[in-house]
């Protein structure tokens, strides 16, 4: 354990709210495009932040050690950028600014909150402080004494993932200028897409300078083009200027009817305070006692970082863009009796590994954000006949692999979160488990006829590895073995939900499909192993060697992946016991380099690092630790899953955090579920789904029930004699009755209670 | 007179109809992207042609000289572009092909007609032939025998004035693929502008390979993005395939719905013929006899190009997109009881220098289309609130300078062309002569707020030249003098409607404006010369040097641009007398380098040839030679009327046509009406608007009347003893009466007659 764990001191535990103790910084010395995030509200359509940089989707966006502000933006999500904007003070002619604008800036005066964030421009001696509502930016901006009041609008140029492309700006009021950005394609999201601003400020505009290229017009009402861009000087007063971004992607009227909606006045502080208090009250949704000051720090950072990133896209009347067909189309969500939407449409990066993360934490602690998904992912699927995996810009990118969503939609279902239209639901989801659907088309397959393999799968039970190369000649991630294994574990997620629907001949289907891991299981090396399209075996073979036929991993690590039946995986390695010494083996290797394939996603890259047999840096290996519970040794669970947690998930500096891909609230959602000790290896898709027990770290963990779908008040679960190194659970009670078995239902949380665990230094191999 | 004219053989003119005459071929050597035409209909959406040239606005499209066939693309507009395809044959991999796929070709095989084109790619063996309906373009494609039947549709790169961005393309049907190109932005339409297509073949596709930039994406089922194309093989037979692209601004399905509406069936030899007789129909509205075969030909090739250019962007179902906000938006013209619109909305290059070219030519011959193109004009006055002087892409492009559409609707009015919203029209004038109309947009100048100068005009009488540095550093043709003078005619002609509408007060502002002339004519040097601000001469002057205050002009040729007053641009100069004989000094120094600045408008820029008093290659000098009928004169007009027509539009080449611009339709026009030998100095604004009678060519000329507006059935002008020689009239008679003056009433040719002229090789001076 590289981290040390100091005791919490009583008056700090007394003295600060969850919103106080998330750490922003964690891990930015890494970020990338969407990662970092300050002044915005739960998966809010705006996340305003400081850009330190802004070139490309990867190491972009508030990055730690990068020491010039370069835009304040008002959109960080998948595959998409907003608004980025400038305030300064110059006498320099525009043809200058607009080439050399960037303002070095100090984390001395810098604060940083969910909700909050205030930093100082040292080249123009601005104070800058900004807040958001979920739809709305807010700006202050103090600027010197006698200083030209200004904020420049650069409209084009590289922006994060984007190249921005046609923009437009016209002053639509004395104190207004509204238009769009254009996010030209990229290769995950390929059409264009426009984001609206309306930018208002409390002083009035005195002049307007505006270019394009390196052509400038000057003293105008506004300009469009590619590579342009606005310097607005307001009026002089002393007073601080303030200024309201509206964001919307369907129009400039909705982005002015979203400042309507949540931000009417010139508040500033409250409305600062507004965002506090509403991260607070999400994150207050689990509270914990006991562990260190850092441990519970990090624990809301992880929190906070799970109900962020997959941002609404939809407007507060409701209205969002399809981009599914080739045009964009301006489509109304449905409205309750009050005319309010009854749930947001979302941008997402995919979902590939959400089982393991956000899928069994968002039911239990946010249902309703479950069902805001459910029923946003439902929406592509009427808009385009695809339930997506990952979408951006209205529209499908085909990022990753298989049909992610199966096993989160079954999961709510069968957690009780049913106010989605459910035979809809099922017949989405069965034509995405189809050769027509999103399981055949592996990564960025936007064109394919051949579709990922897919007909391999259907054919042959496996997909091979390497496809013929009139198959595989353009795309992502197609990766045979691995896809086989997704495959299998979806259709098996699927097949519960037939079950449940008492769909007994698609329930048998998805069920025989879901065996399927087994055709590339190789009883030779006792690996999962790329198969050639004749059936042969790939020689020689690497287990080792990195996306050999395993999507962002490696055999070895792939070979771990068969979820929903540890019986069967032991069965052909040999049987319970030679599965769990063979993964401690693996456990034991990988601890040497700390679990992770290197401290950030780019360092798995490097060839001897993800040589790894577990990776805690990236999706693949999440369920690792706890396959030893479905295999009978929970004790083993309880020893890994903390030596992850404190090896991967618990340092608190920019430098390291998620040492590898975060991947909007995966890896947050993750570490907040081993930290409370609850962990679903199947993602929740039995009826009454269970959670294995882990090992918590902290004293006490209560959980908020929503009593919109849960009967229960509360569900704690106490510690007893909990410690760095009294990791193993000895017994357990439930309610007061011993409880036997390592494992919840779901019922037995939501219903309410408290769980306590006599914590050891040494394992129990009798409580299982 | 540099060409030969030769009698033209009785056979000659018994065989050949007036769409047989026409010789697609003029000027063709010189083209610009929209000049050149063969397989289109009147103002067609689509004009289909091989393009031999594609970079650029000017110096693109069918190049008479350019040997590589570069595509076959549908639409050549003002600031437009549309589908670009090419019928290959080749084996060679997609990767290769699409950076080298241009084919040789001869003009020895070439078959061109206003309506048909045909031509052999040398390259691939290939027979084309391409015809077209209104909004479809109709391929059929001879391949050799065994060869591969492919067609490449490259929907990105530079094509004529735009670049292409984003591309869709997929296949709809197992015979067609649809989508869309983007003409990207340009200086002067500012807005993205979508092309859409659905095209249709007679054999269904066998294999779609697809790129994007530099990737392949082989065997795919469409593209998207960037420089993207489509490699689409057809299913083999013997048979010549067949292929119909309709085209549309709104959507896709608007491009099928306008194949469903004009070109239902695969008969291309019918198709061809029905655009053949279309073409024949329109030009036959005028019939001449006489002349040389080369004189009538290029009449007609005249008389066509005035009907095309400025093309149909509206549907069958009348359907457009308007821009003139920041986003498209669909819109639909009124129907009539049937659900055919009741006009057609356009795309147009200038009306600047239309009062004497097709705002003379339409009203009398194609009182239709004027009424057209008035409803079209009013159309984008609802949309974006100004009248515009060259829209394109559905919104304005602030091509040139002032409001030039205001002659051509008063024209349209005073000539009993009023189906269209007269109140509306007249308050859509009077705001674009105002401070915020168009008249206030100097060339480009999408975004200002200072005005082309306009506030000047309102304050002072005049447009300074040059404007203060702050109201003049972008935009273009800010010329102050010129634009004065032009402001001046255009609202003399407002005025005449105000009058006819009885807005006394109107009335008399506008016809003191009309006399602002006189505040830019300078009495020391005799010329209309630049003031500066503060109202001093400009100095040094030289009235010969090229935009020095006058657009596309010099301030001799300018000093000529009061056509609404020559009794008092006379005064000005010293009397009639000294304006004649000046004005006559004028044309024969112009007739020694032909009365034109070059013989192509590229010439302009050679200082030597710009320093011409007259130049008739450009809109600037049109009037001239009709000045002297305006100045009691008419013998003079005769003389160099016939001198300009016998010298600058007679050739009969593909290396000379227009000498200059030909503007879509303005030239051809131009030539029109001084070859039947009529003309509107003022534009036609007056009640009951006068002609006056040039020096027609021809011996017998009939204008067939069109009785929705007019009650005569035609109208004949008769020349006896006409020659080469024989250019001045003798004497003339109407409807059989000695007609003692040399111009005519609107209504005396609308209801019907005969006039007779005496031609002879001595003027006349009594004749007046």
């Amino acid at each position: 354990m590289s981290c040390v764990l100091t005791p919490l001191s009583l008056s700090y535990a007394a003295s600060k709210q969850p919103v106080d103790l998330v750490y922003p910084y964690l891990d930015s010395a890494n970020s990338r495009w969407f990662f970092f995030d300050s002044a915005s509200l739960p998966f809010g359509m705006v996340n305003l932040n400081p850009d330190t940089e802004i070139g490309g989707a990867w190491g972009s966006g508030y990055r730690y050690h990068s020491n010039d502000i370069k835009g304040i933006s008002h959109v960080h999500a998948w595959q998409l950028s907003g608004l980025s904007v400038m305030p300064l003070s110059s006498t320099r002619p525009v043809a200058e600014i607009k080439n050399d604008y960037y303002s070095p800036f100090s984390h001395d005066s810098e604060i940083v909150k969910p909700g909050y964030h205030k930093f100082s421009l040292d080249r123009y001696k601005i104070d800058v402080e900004l807040t958001a509502t979920t739809r709305v930016g807010f700006h202050r901006y103090h600027y010197a004494p006698n200083a030209p009041q200004q904020v420049l609008f650069n409209l084009g140029g590289k922006l994060g993932p984007s190249e921005l492309g046609h923009a437009e700006a016209n002053q639509v009021a004395p104190n207004a200028v509204a238009g769009y950005i254009t996010n030209l394609p990229t290769y995950r999201r390929t059409r264009p897409t426009k984001v609206y601003y309306y930018a208002e400020f409390d002083k009035d505009i005195a002049r307007l300078d505006s270019y394009r290229g390196e052509h400038v017009f000057p003293a105008v009402s506004g300009i469009n083009g590619l590579d342009a861009g606005l310097l607005i000087e307001l009026s002089h007063d002393a007073k601080p200027l303030l200024m309201k971004v509206g964001i919307s992607y369907v129009s400039v009227e909705n982005a002015k009817a979203n400042i309507d909606a949540e931000l009417s006045t010139w508040h500033f502080d409250k409305t600062k305070e507004a965002a506090l208090t509403e991260w607070n009250t999400w994150l207050e949704k689990i509270t914990v006692k006991g562990g260190s000051e850092q441990q519970q720090r990090r624990f809301y950072t992880d929190l906070w970082h799970a109900l962020q990133g997959r941002r609404i896209i939809s407007d507060a009347n409701g209205q969002y863009v399809d981009q599914t067909g080739i045009d964009p189309v301006i489509k109304q969500l449905p409205l309750n009796e009050k005319g309010v939407p009854l749930f947001n449409h979302h941008n997402s990066d995919s979902f590939w590994g959400a089982q393991w993360t956000i899928a069994t934490l968002w039911p239990l602690v946010y249902p309703s954000v479950a069902s805001d998904f459910t029923n946003s992912l439902l929406t592509y699927y009427k808009d385009g006949s695809m339930i997506p995996r990952g979408p951006s810009g209205g529209n499908y990118t085909y990022v990753m692999t298989g049909a992610s969503s199966t096993p989160f939609i079954v999961s709510n279902y069968m957690k009780g979160i049913r106010d989605f239209d459910v035979e809809t639901a099922y017949n989405g989801l069965t034509y995405n488990h189809s050769d027509k659907g999103i399981m055949a088309k592996a990564g960025y397959e936007h064109y394919t006829k051949t579709g990922g393999g897919m007909r391999h799968y259907l054919e042959k039970g496996y997909i091979p590895f390497p496809l013929p190369p009139e198959e595989s000649s353009y795309g992502n991630h197609r990766r045979g073995p691995g896809q086989t294994l997704e495959n299998a574990y979806q259709d098996f997620t699927l097949a519960q939900f037939a079950n449940a629907l008492g769909k007994e001949n698609d329930y048998q289907y998805f069920l025989k499909r879901s065996q399927n891991y087994r055709n590339v299981f190789d009883p030779e090396s006792g690996f999962m192993r790329p198969r050639n399209v004749d059936g042969t075996w790939q020689t020689p073979f690497d287990p080792y060697q990195y996306e050999n036929g395993f999507v962002e991993s490696n055999p070895a690590q792939g070979t771990w992946f068969v979820p929903h039946d540890i019986k069967g995986l032991a069965e052909l390695m040999g049987g319970e016991a030679v599965l769990i010494e063979r993964l401690d083996r693996d456990f034991l290797v990988a601890e040497k380099q700390g679990f992770t394939s290197g401290t950030a996603h780019a360092d798995e890259t490097i060839e001897s690092l993800r040589r790894a047999p577990i990776n805690y840096g990236n999706q693949p290996s999440m369920q690792t630790a706890f396959i030893f519970s479905a295999a009978g040794a929970p004790w083993k669970t309880q020893k890994w899953s903390r030596r992850v947690v404190d090896a991967v998930y618990s340092h608190l500096s920019p430098e390291r955090g998620y040492n590898g891909d975060e991947d909007q609230g995966l890896m947050g959602a993750l570490a907040v579920l081993m930290k409370i000790g609850l962990f679903q290896l199947t993602g929740g898709v039995e009826q009454d789904p269970i959670y294995y027990i882990g090992s918590p770290i902290f004293d006490e963990i209560t959980l908020s029930l929503d009593n919109d779908y849960f009967t229960g008040k509360q569900f704690t679960i106490k510690t007893l004699d909990n410690g760095p190194d009294n990791v193993f659970v000895e017994s357990a009670t439930l309610n007061g009755e011993p409880l036997n078995r390592a494992y919840l239902l779901h019922s037995e949380i939501t219903n309410g209670g408290e769980l306590v665990l006599q914590m050891s230094s040494t394992p129990n191999p009798s409580w299982r």
